[in-house]
């Protein structure tokens, strides 16, 4: 992960992808995963992306968007369906996929060196 | 993260924690988070946490509550409370917090050899 994501205020929505995979394919999977952050990213009403990943196999990605329709339509995208079925298929060996609408948030950074 | 969290069916509520760390205190900083995940699993309403960070510093901590009430007593907690200002005094350069409803979800496990 690059960035936090800059989104607008809540409320909006967030899909939480939580995913063990199996081991191999690293490359192949990794080309995957870029490019869905791609064509995600151009879809209407994305909002931002925040991806991690552990060396064990786990990862955690939060996307988030502007409504349930945009979710909808995300998980509708031929390119997409593909992938979700190579993911069952191949990559992850358990995933759990959360919807939840962001009704409050809270920001922070670290300004300059005076103490805080 | 050892495992994807086992929620109750939605509703229930997560709170996202996306965070940079600014670098160096690792020893300190990996007990001060174990620790709060320890003291966050026996509070009243805590469903569940998954949390994933990279090599760079970022992290994704997801954790999930039975309702708004039990995210603002855990906030509330005092060793939680002297965490966040190390937080904001040492640990981290930028974070970003966001209360959430689930409102669905979708799990799935690749079960046995069979083609899926």
């Amino acid at each position: 992960m690059t960035a936090i994501a800059q989104t607008p205020d809540s409320p909006y929505y967030a899909v939480i992808f939580t995913s063990i995979r199996m081991e191999g394919d690293e490359i192949a999977y990794a080309e995957m995963a870029e490019r869905m952050v791609e064509l995600a990213a151009v879809q209407p009403g994305f909002l931002g992306i925040e991806s991690v990943s552990d060396p064990n196999g786990t990862g955690l990605t939060v996307s988030y968007w502007r409504d349930l329709d945009a979710i909808q339509k995300w998980h509708a995208v031929a390119e997409h369906q593909e992938a979700q079925r190579l993911g069952k298929e191949k990559w992850y060996s358990q995933f759990q996929l959360r919807v939840c609408r962001v009704e409050r948030e809270y920001g922070w950074q670290q300004l300059g060196d005076e103490p805080r």
